[in-house]
């Protein structure tokens, strides 16, 4: 509501609303750690407070600072937490936050150079920044064929990178006429479900996406990825695409990077690899050795809305070449011309991903990247591993619980020696608590629990906490008298 | 960069610099008018003032500020400015900036019900709301079969139609074992380019898609769909989608619905209805005729980061039966195996999209429907029809200019009768200008002008304006000695 005429907000009401909720923000961030992680709410109770009808007339803003706190805030489970331990993170952090501000002030649309040359400059600049920081391959690089765009997630650079493989390999005639039948495709059984997902939208078929076995640490056993591509050739199929991952989701198994771009170079598979979490990793030099072998990548992802202090979305792209990716995914209507496209001496994003608009998300990737500096970044990554590992030591020493197996970076995946009933009871225990919230994964048959450290306000007193919770919910499970619950 | 030695930014520099930018946005509203539209910047020159490394040390955010003014504003083409008439509009608010913030304070993921669960349900009731406003047929509701989600774009809306649209007809085979190649759909030749992307995306292959010719308003030849639709049939062919328009980007034309969906529905295909800009305008009761048929639909997309002051992304997608979204698009490994998703009580989005991960965008559109009321809403898209409709009789009137055909709506077509050099003259004079941008199309082959009114600060002083412009640019065109550039 307004007391302008136009009904629009004043910027008198723009600025004391504004500063309202910079500071509820900033409250927030002290007060989450004392919030229940996982949201309590039941199915339909947040429905039921909200009005069944749309407003008719405007209203001050103010008021909905109240439904914030009655209504939104019990139904929201804290990702940005300190004690949130489950899935992969969705950090983000003061600077992010900003940056995303800006975006929404400036209010631009990217989807072309034309339509602003800032919104697509300062991005591909920011790429070839993310290429330095993390030691990628030069051919990663805009100064070659290569360079680095911004997607909305690893789910949107899998299937770009599917469609660009798909027509490489078909010379556009999937495009054309179709998608080619007899394509098939790879990635680990433990590759992300975006994956299949993407597979299904591109028109392959679930069917023929042969998913390869893993070895006890969840990497893909490139033996078994090289008969399965021979048998297909053999049968007269079309092997175009293999999805390489370096942190698997369920227990951040590597898989050998540098065999399996032999195998697809060998066979003119597109190589996507899709390093959604961890590699962010590859900030520390000490850790780049998950990313050996990227050098044979057409393509690769790593998502700073994960681990890297940036709002979601923000996930990094980077293709060997873009010429590539753009043939696959390029649009030219009439009302889109302009003669800096045709120029060819600019860079148009629409053609390297599936929406024609596009935010300036740039910015808030460049407000992290300068308020805390390579030093800052690297500070934080060291220190989330380190904690990982010292909670790892704290299981291996403990005579009821073990590793599923050894965690590389800041995921552990551990299991208390009663079996499934056990550690259901142990998740659910802990997730009931609000105190902390963990998931779950199923490795080898087995249920198994997962902590993930990566948190932006995550620490040691955040880890030692969950890990009391922990003992004390197998605790609780030990004194359980039905033999029923006691598992199998 | 901060003086904390965890290199987080404190609550005290994130209130300080977060007023800072709240202000600095207040004043861009202010004073974005008197900047220059469309950017003058030369490819590369953004670019050239970025620092070729990383940052290794972090620094203070108000350095971003001085480089906000200095580097990126001359790189941006001001979408917020009321002298933006160009494309289709993208506009934003004070409540939606606000919105947008608190979802980039909170930071939460919202692909599962229990990831958030108030992320989902204000999402749907919000949708809900939005069908209210819009008066959209009851089986777009969650009561029923049906229901809404916020999608990033129009072009993703339309890719999961399309996906749905395959799976529906080829009861899910296509995903299971590769798309169908007998697939037909059909379009007019007016229709987004994001539906030929998403055909080629999804693997139909855009041979297979037939772009049916309009009328000279732009509408749909629904005979020639018929006759086409047959032939495909009589081929063996298997026509399964259709997508009509309401609000052509080029010329706002108007798709006959009812006579599409009666066609759609004789012949078993999916009906999506594209409403991206247009549809905002069923806010108003007098203009609701566009929607005309709109209960034959399967599913329909609205953006209120067009026309409805929200940022982007917001687009409204409604279905009839989501049930059918879902089974094409869904997917469930076993880490995001929930009690809640298995009660099948709630709604898991991540069903409904391309994407995995999703933002908790319904907040925007809940500070914009809050703030402004269906009355605000309804003054605003009134009184930018009126002033389109005001320009389009100054053209009329004139003896040098005629229109392209009547706009219904907000968006006018017109051209100077000089021909092809006279409108590429008179565009290019207000673009570089720098006082007003306009956008093109091409009209049964003829270059013409786009005048579409939907800035959210655009008044009648601006639109007067862009029409003084416009008459100078053509006299200074008329005065232009050389006869090569008076055209044709």
């Amino acid at each position: 509501m307004s007391d302008h005429p136009s009904y629009h907000m004043t910027p008198e009401e723009f600025r004391r609303l504004g500063y309202r909720l910079i500071d509820w923000i900033a409250d927030y961030e002290q007060r989450v750690a004392d919030l229940p992680v996982l949201s309590r709410a039941e199915p339909g109770s947040i429905r039921a407070q909200l009005p069944a009808a749309p407003p008719e007339q405007g209203e001050a803003l103010d008021r909905v600072f109240e439904d914030l706190e009655r209504i939104i805030l019990p139904g929201i489970t804290h990702w940005q937490s300190p004690n949130f331990f489950a899935y992969f993170p969705a950090n983000t952090s003061g600077p992010s936050i900003l940056g995303d501000l800006l975006c929404s002030g400036l209010g631009v649309q990217g989807m072309l150079w034309a339509t602003s040359p800032a919104c697509t400059e300062l991005e591909t600049q920011l790429l070839d920044w993310m290429a330095e920081l993390l030691a990628l391959p030069a051919e990663f690089r805009s100064a070659g064929a290569g360079g680095g765009v911004i997607q909305d997630s690893a789910s949107g650079a899998a299937l770009c990178a599917i469609i660009a493989a798909r027509e490489r390999k078909t010379g556009l005639v999937s495009n054309e006429s179709g998608c080619d039948g007899r394509l098939t495709a790879y990635a680990s059984t433990e590759a992300h479900s975006s994956i299949e997902k993407a597979i299904k939208i591109a028109g392959i078929g679930r069917k023929n996406l042969r998913l390869i076995p893993v070895d006890e640490r969840s990497a893909m056993r490139t033996g078994e990825l090289e008969t399965a591509i021979r048998t297909d050739i053999a049968a007269g199929r079309l092997p175009f695409f293999v999805s390489a991952t370096i942190g698997t989701t369920a227990a951040n198994g590597l898989d050998p990077l540098p065999e399996i771009g032999r195998i697809a170079s060998q066979n003119g598979l597109w190589f996507h690899v899709d390093g959604a979490m961890s590699g962010t990793a590859a900030l520390c030099p000490e850790f780049r050795y998950i990313q050996e072998g990227l050098e044979f990548a057409d393509s690769y992802c790593t998502n700073p809305h994960k681990w890297m202090f940036t709002n979601f979305d923000c996930d990094c792209m980077f293709v060997r070449d873009r010429s590539a990716l753009i043939r696959a995914l390029s649009i030219l209507p009439e009302y889109l011309r302009n003669r800096a496209t045709e120029s060819g001496a600019v860079i148009d994003y629409r053609d390297w991903q599936i929406p024609l608009g596009r935010r300036f998300r740039s910015l808030k990737l460049w407000f992290v990247l300068r308020h805390y500096g390579r030093e800052g970044l690297q500070y934080h990554i060291r220190r989330h591993v380190a904690l990982a590992q010292e909670f790892a030591g704290w299981v291996t020493a403990h005579p009821d619980f073990e590793l599923a197996l050894p965690p590389p970076l800041n995921l552990v995946c551990f299991r208390h020696r009663g079996g499934e009933a056990a550690n259901q009871a142990i998740l659910d225990g802990i997730n009931r608590s609000g105190k902390a919230y963990l998931s779950h994964a199923r490795l080898a048959g087995q249920l198994t629990l997962r902590l993930c450290v990566g948190q932006t306000r995550t620490e040691a007193e955040h880890v030692k906490a969950v890990w009391q919770l922990i003992q004390q919910a197998a605790a609780a499970w030990q004194k359980t008298p039905s033999p029923k619950s006691r598992g199998k």
